[in-house]
């Protein structure tokens, strides 16, 4: 059996989930502590998303932790097509919310001698829409490792 | 060789190019004529990545036509994986810009309060915006029964 370096129960897979919950949650505490979030569709949006990639990643992380601790990565086809499409239809909704999220950060910018966003919760609605990206970044990484592996089993 | 009905040279492939190529075509018109839509960056974007997604589909199009034509797919690997790689990397793009478009769209709606938007204009962002969701889906589509066809070359 071939090991793909980043696939579901290796290290390098552990790594990438781990880096995955560390950005989606950073993105989401960012966007929700103390700032007013719901006022705009796009933020709603990128909250419900990365309110789904956290558990996602984190249930993998641990899978993928206990494979290496065993020595016994999972290898069935039926829980690799899973992982790769729940990887894919999640690395989609995030980038499409990073992308909403930055629009919107843009048109603020723009719009501020009308006062719609001060320079500290804008910062912060920047930093939030980063994290999406690199959580997205990481998760198509995690998705095609798979895909790579899957043709193989 | 097995066929799989959607991928490069096959008479479906050709009308998800040709759909990819109208829907694109109508979301750039509808984004640029008569419209200041380089006031915003995410219309920009849009217009730019539906200017390169116009050429790509119909180029594809017509290697499909002549395919069918002369009943002779090319089934090159280094060819097919070139397609598949560009598929993807353009359904990310357009992704992003219809996301971008929605988000602001919806923005310019809210504070409509404003006139930043009048109804006429608006409407034609939000037809933009859907002609470009429509690209992607079909984008999609092409690359993943590209991807299907790969490993079996």
């Amino acid at each position: 059996m071939d090991e793909v370096p980043g696939s579901l129960g290796t290290s390098a897979g552990f790594a990438l989930r781990l880096g995955q919950t560390v950005f989606s949650s950073a993105s989401l505490l960012f966007m929700s502590l103390g700032v007013e979030f719901y006022s705009y569709t796009a933020f709603c949006f990128l909250v419900t998303i990365m309110g789904l990639v956290i558990p996602w990643s984190f249930t993998l992380a641990l899978v993928d932790g206990y494979s290496v601790l065993v020595k016994c990565p999972p290898r069935q086809p039926g829980i690799l097509l899973t992982v790769v499409v729940g990887d894919w239809v999640l690395s989609f909704l995030t980038l499409a919310a990073a992308c909403s999220t930055t629009s919107v950060v843009d048109i603020l910018l723009k719009a501020n001698n009308r006062s719609f966003c001060p320079p500290k919760l804008c910062t912060r609605y920047q930093v939030a829409a980063v994290m999406a990206f690199l959580s997205w970044f990481l998760s198509v990484a995690s998705s095609l490792f798979n895909l790579w592996l899957l043709p193989s089993l």
